[in-house]
């Protein structure tokens, strides 16, 4: 057996993975999960292999998508397999699993080989899990950083200072960016902001801008808009900004871990193989949020601080009230509509303005736009005086929408269901966690019409039969859904004068 | 999307896994690997759900062999997919990640979830990794015991003590069993011993019993062999004692990770599965073998014995010298050809012939027919007297081989090649991994007439010229591969007098 038949399956398994007959694999002295080096006239490469006896035949090797694209093998080529070596990575991920701490060249070979799709799943989840329980301290993280800027796709900007803002998320209705992003951008600070879409969230930012405009931009694109109009809303998973980070929090995902040295590494390798230079980082804070209490807030902001400073992106931090949603709207087209509303100085609330505002003028500050302890009274100017719009207007012109969009063109979910205070009292709370499965059920993001409105906020007045919220589906079904969940979880509760009582023992669950 | 045409792929993924078209998954609220209900007439299961924009069209989904096969599906049959729960069992994997001891019931879970292949790769390798990280104490690990034959066959004997013997490997050549088992079964105590394949040493207990008489029997079949003839040397593998093991061991395997709770477990599940009351732990210690030092195996030997109490097995261990192969011969055949030149009475090697009768001596007292001390006298008469080898022909006939067979009938490999020594000394030692990987590419365990005979041993005085090692092959390009390796790794190096110097810093490495 000198050479094996290609027969190609068309299954992406994460990394280079192929089939081999169980006879010819113990002939080669392959065990399943070794690794099996493969020639083609193209090229060769190392893959792990997998083992059946029934599936593919003896003198067969099945390919799966990903060899049979690096090699550009076709069906029934043939093709030379001998036993390969484990990568050396697979040492450095055991070194981590013992606790040591892991070299510059170590991460380097562990992340070359995520990106390369070196590693199967189980290696990697192997890392993953090795991370999450030894973590990593700040040199790694910063090493973690250059290697994954390294071996992805990079923005350089022709322009200086490029600022950009990012939230740690976890509160529904953060549409914050559509005003901050034209408010610095119309004081002349370029800002190419990009961002993701939501994963367990109702909305994320990519998703609330993809109402007004297109989201999905190459590099070059990214570039050219922000260096003529002075920013961007593009959506940050159609550049391949640091590559790792996507595969990494692809095997998070399942296991539900979200270990500080990736959070970390996350954001500022996607921030620095951007081109950023400058970066504000919102950390909602509060019950229900990422982050619960101003400790906690005060190490992660000093840990983003300490690594930009390592890898050259000046960072601070704005610790935000996260403890209900951002303003009213939840939801891709409700929340465009409201940031929209807000632009265009209709009625909006004062919690988005306040926020975004706020953030826009810390950017305007360390970008040197603005004075010290200035720069809020600048960004509030510039949103009054309808700069803010006109800017917004041409970044979603740049952007390939439609300019002349107002906010009474967007369309929402035409199927509603109104959420009722059933007696007279206060609103004690709204439920980050309630609002977000709540609008999910209603079919947010993918439907972007669906979403709630909350009419009453925490510590609203309200009497019995007042609205307390709008649930929006683009289908009865899933309406009726969303409407069956929300009374179940309540996600506007009412109580009576006492909202709080201190200490709060709730509050530390 | 009500229903979605099933698309069946045979290719097994080691669990329950689908692959959802991109669009159909967003529009389920289905993130790529959460977790998917599908029904069909035949009933439900939970599987991971995989993501495609193009393998799979809209409408369709996706069936992997595990689904296939524990559904009944056939290919078009509509299928009902709905989004469904995580395991709980993820759960208890980030319980133990985060350090914490796991309940009974929570261990029983995992095991349950693994047997079932309800996890992914994904969440069994950070299963294991968390254990490999933070341990487990010995309730855990008995408690695993407990899962583990639970979730498997069991074997129940109607004749007690049932005895068995096991070797935690890692030296070549340890073909003992097939002298310590007819030596036991020939005093009437019953030895229904199951034992592996080779996975990384050139031949295991199976692949080297196998020369003489087929090893995959059904557990109804080892019991039966047992009780008529009083012993049996099977492959463990043909009887599904334990499973949760093996699915264990094959994502251990690529990280290399043997942590030790899963060595306790794997060896003491099967056996309990096996109905197995007085077991032999058989610990070969020294350089190149998987336990280096007595203070390591001594707290291994307590470890197996405080185990064995608490699932009720006794459990005796025996701490044998392991610095270089037992024996001379290495390889499926050469070694069934040595063990059956012992208990032939023609010429053997003493340490072979001790090692069998010193282990066989030791669980003839414990089942009670030899006196304490005077166990291994019972055995040395038992293979003196031709009982042994009786016995033995007994139970390659009732494993279905040919009982008249003797060690001239059988075949090695035809293409040799003689390592010899190019100076005056003494032999050094004999390296365990050389020889093992030598062995290998020679082409054992697949190639029973592979391997090697090693006529010099540690300490033998050697003129220049003399024969130190044969190499078996039967190829004559697997000879020329494994002569050329042999050539650079030099099994049997040949030095001065000085054999050892204490400290030995060597001995540390």
């Amino acid at each position: 057996m000198d050479k094996l038949k290609a027969k190609l399956i068309d299954i992406k398994q994460g990394g280079f993975e192929v089939l081999l007959n169980s006879q010819d694999a113990e002939e080669l002295g392959i065990h399943p999960l070794d690794r099996v080096k493969i020639s083609c006239e193209k090229g060769s490469l190392t893959a792990v292999a997998n083992v059946t006896p029934t599936l593919v035949k003896r003198g067969e090797i099945g390919i799966f998508t990903e060899v049979s694209e690096a090699l550009g093998l076709t069906e029934g080529e043939l093709v030379k397999a001998i036993p390969g070596e484990r990568p050396p990575s697979l040492q450095y991920i055991k070194k981590k699993m013992n606790g040591q701490k892991l070299s510059k060249e170590e991460i380097y070979a562990i992340i070359k080989d995520i990106v390369d799709n070196t590693l199967s799943d189980i290696e990697l989840s192997a890392y993953v899990t090795a991370v999450a329980i030894r973590g990593m301290d700040m040199d790694e993280i910063a090493e973690m950083v250059n290697a994954m800027v390294d071996t992805g796709e990079r923005i350089t900007f022709d322009k200086s200072p490029i600022v950009d803002v990012h939230s740690i998320g976890g509160i529904p209705g953060n549409k914050y960016a559509l005003l901050t992003v034209p408010i610095v951008a119309a004081n002349g600070v370029t800002i190419p902001k990009t961002s993701s879409r939501a994963i367990t969230s109702p909305s994320g930012i990519a998703d609330t801008m993809e109402v007004l405009a297109p989201v999905s931009h190459t590099a070059q694109k990214i570039k050219q808009i922000a260096e003529t109009v002075g920013g961007t809303l593009a959506w940050g998973g159609s550049v391949n900004l640091a590559p790792a980070d996507d595969k990494i929090i692809r095997v998070e995902y399942p296991l539900s871990l979200d270990p500080k040295p990736q959070v970390l590494a996350s954001v500022i390798s996607k921030k620095k193989a951007a081109g950023v230079e400058i970066l504000l980082i919102d950390i909602p804070m509060g019950k229900g949020a990422k982050v619960e209490t101003e400790d906690e807030a005060r190490e992660l902001a000093q840990d983003f601080i300490e690594l930009g400073r390592r890898v050259g992106i000046r960072v601070e931090c704005a610790i935000t009230y996260g403890s209900q949603p951002l303003g009213r709207a939840v939801g891709p087209a409700l929340e465009a509509r409201e940031a929209l509303m807000a632009l265009e100085g209709k009625y909006a609330p004062r919690s988005l303005v306040e926020k975004s505002c706020a953030l826009a003028g810390i950017l305007l500050e360390m970008a040197g736009v603005a004075e010290r302890g200035r720069g809020k009274y600048v960004a509030e100017e510039t949103l009054r005086s309808g700069k803010a719009l006109s800017k917004f207007k041409e970044i979603i012109e740049a952007q390939g929408g439609n300019p002349d969009i107002t906010s009474d063109d967007i369309e929402v979910g035409k199927y509603t269901y109104d959420g009722i205070a059933w007696e007279d009292g206060y609103v004690q709370m709204v439920n980050n966690a309630a609002v977000t499965q709540i609008c999910r059920i209603a079919g947010a993001p993918k439907d972007k019409g669906a979403g709630m409105i909350i009419w009453q906020k925490m510590g609203s007045q309200v009497k019995k039969g007042d609205k307390l919220y709008t649930i929006y589906a683009e289908s009865s079904v899933k309406l009726e859904r969303a409407k069956a969940l929300a009374q179940r979880l309540n996600p506007v509760p009412i109580g009576g004068m006492l909202l709080k009582r201190i200490p709060d023992y709730s509050y530390m669950a």
